[in-house]
């Protein structure tokens, strides 16, 4: 089921991005740049991930000039053990928090579920915030990692930064229009160095599912974006809709994963991942071009790759998720 | 915040105990019992967890004669990094997938947002799950736990067993009256061993919150039940809210974790915990007894400790966090 809502609209997006993301075509769209040192003035890496979640709440809210009172909840999520960025950055807040976890795709899982206290005039600003950090991600799901040692040509490269967004059902001229919440898919791959093959069939089958509920052809959208597929996950993605769905997604679709960095220049590998990939991409550039109404119809779609390295380790595969949101500006 | 719901009902709940958790005095309100190896048949724990967690889901559809695709949603999480044995449970259904955490706390989280999708009418039914495994736990939390080691006397023993109820805004004897969203605490306690005073704070934020954004007194619940504070932290709650808030909840409230086990003369220290300890206290003995109508007014207030090793590692304090759900059974 694909819900469409009448009553919840996007107010203002904070976006913190790492030096590496900064380097990227993007640096123009961040509001904030974090030095390379990646500690940011903190003990650990851990901290440093909270420091930068925390302070993305802090600076929306105070741009809107807005206080912890004015917000009724806080939803969050982020990749480390028991989302411990985000509780730890909730502890900083007065505000009720709801701790999600759906990798990177956190962000859009957070947006179903805001809208819906929204929609129904229960809440009326809803702060959704994530984040990621590279060495934090490398550390806990790759660990050892070693100086020197060899990496697939399909990895991708966790961003570092992170992300807060404002929702209201005050009204905006960008309105968060319908939200698709996506299934478990699961196609049997245990390769943690080939993310975009394992999640490019979860973002077919909720993009399918969108498009299909709402009777709409992927040209209604001016973009549909994915969260961290890829280079070679985005052409997967584009091969199966047509091959599976019989459907041509090539002229308006793009991957976040693919345009936060400068592939081929930077060593990313494959291009961008973590939930605050495709949040720094969605919330910086293509905010910005909405605003600009540059684009005026997107289907957001981040991807997460389900990925317990204990399960791993028992030799299961990898599920993957993807939730769609559609945002729309308002003539 | 304390949201209210008009059209929110209680459809079914299964649960299913270990053997440990059938030994106490709960034992003949349990939809099943599993065998005392903890292994279920299954190769790893934590694929046991997945087996008692996927059992209680299936098991709840069919004695409802129901199928994956009368299900809108499934919401649920537990202990297990990255929350492994919802994601790995969820890719046995074919059904739209939100990943919650908030420890100890998810069920009452995933109640709220259920609550939310259905209230506007979004969605019809909707499943909740959650589960703990007492061993995987110990492995995921305290490795190493050494045999024959000493343990704290407020040390608590993590529960075993799954439980997913049925949400629904078909009309049911029993409805889903209210919620309150929780906010992170932390007094600043870094003992593991005395959880109950890590949560009791968050607890009593929270069921002032409600008691107060619906101008109600103590008395007006049959039952305040808490989830897992275990026999100290249930005193240090009634003491809490009598000193800081003024308000005595002494006559009507229990804790789940004092409930599950029979403490003394079972090997469970200060009582049950895990998220499963509330769900199976609540959605066994406290559902049985308000379908008889020998209960006809709770409120629900499973507590989480937002337990991180890594940042316990780094010195940090743990946050709680506690959520409120009025339960009412209507005439």
């Amino acid at each position: 089921m694909t819900i469409q809502y009448n009553n919840v609209y996007l107010k203002d997006g904070y976006t913190i991005a790492g030096t590496y993301e900064a380097d990227g075509p993007l640096r123009e769209y961040f509001d904030d740049i974090y030095p390379k040192d990646l500690y940011f003035g903190e003990k650990t890496l851990e901290k440093a991930e909270i420091k930068m979640q925390t302070d993305s709440i802090s600076k929306l809210l105070n741009r809107n000039k807005l206080n912890d009172k004015d917000i009724n909840l806080l939803i969050s999520g982020d990749l480390q053990n028991q989302i411990a960025a985000s509780n730890y950055t909730a502890r900083n807040f007065n505000i009720p928090f709801l701790g999600i976890y759906n990798a990177c795709a956190t962000l859009s899982e957070g947006i179903s579920i805001a809208s819906s206290y929204l929609e129904n005039k229960n809440f009326n600003n809803i702060v959704i915030s994530t984040s990621s950090h590279n060495m934090v991600a490398e550390k806990q799901f790759r660990n050892p990692t070693e100086y020197g040692a060899y990496k697939h040509k399909t990895t991708t490269f966790t961003a570092t930064g992170a992300c807060s967004i404002l929702l209201t059902n005050k009204k905006t001229n960008i309105k968060i229009e319908s939200s698709t919440i996506g299934k478990i898919i699961d196609k049997g791959i245990t390769d943690v160095n080939h993310m975009g093959a394992v999640m490019a069939p979860a973002a077919a089958d909720t993009i399918y599912r969108h498009l299909h509920n709402l009777n709409r052809d992927p040209n209604y959208y001016d973009l549909i974006v994915t969260g961290d597929l890829g280079v070679y996950g985005k052409q997967i993605l584009i091969d199966y809709m047509k091959k599976v769905y019989k459907l041509d997604i090539s002229k308006n679709y793009n991957d976040c994963g693919c345009m936060l960095f400068d592939i081929g220049k930077q060593p990313v590998y494959a291009g961008a991942s973590g939930p605050v990939c495709s949040a720094l991409v969605i919330f910086s550039y293509i905010y910005k071009e909405m605003k600009k109404k540059k684009l005026k119809k997107v289907l957001i779609v981040p991807t997460g790759a389900l990925f317990s390295p204990t399960l791993l380790f028992q030799k299961e595969s990898i599920p993957s998720i993807s939730h769609a949101i559609g945002i729309e500006v308002i003539k």
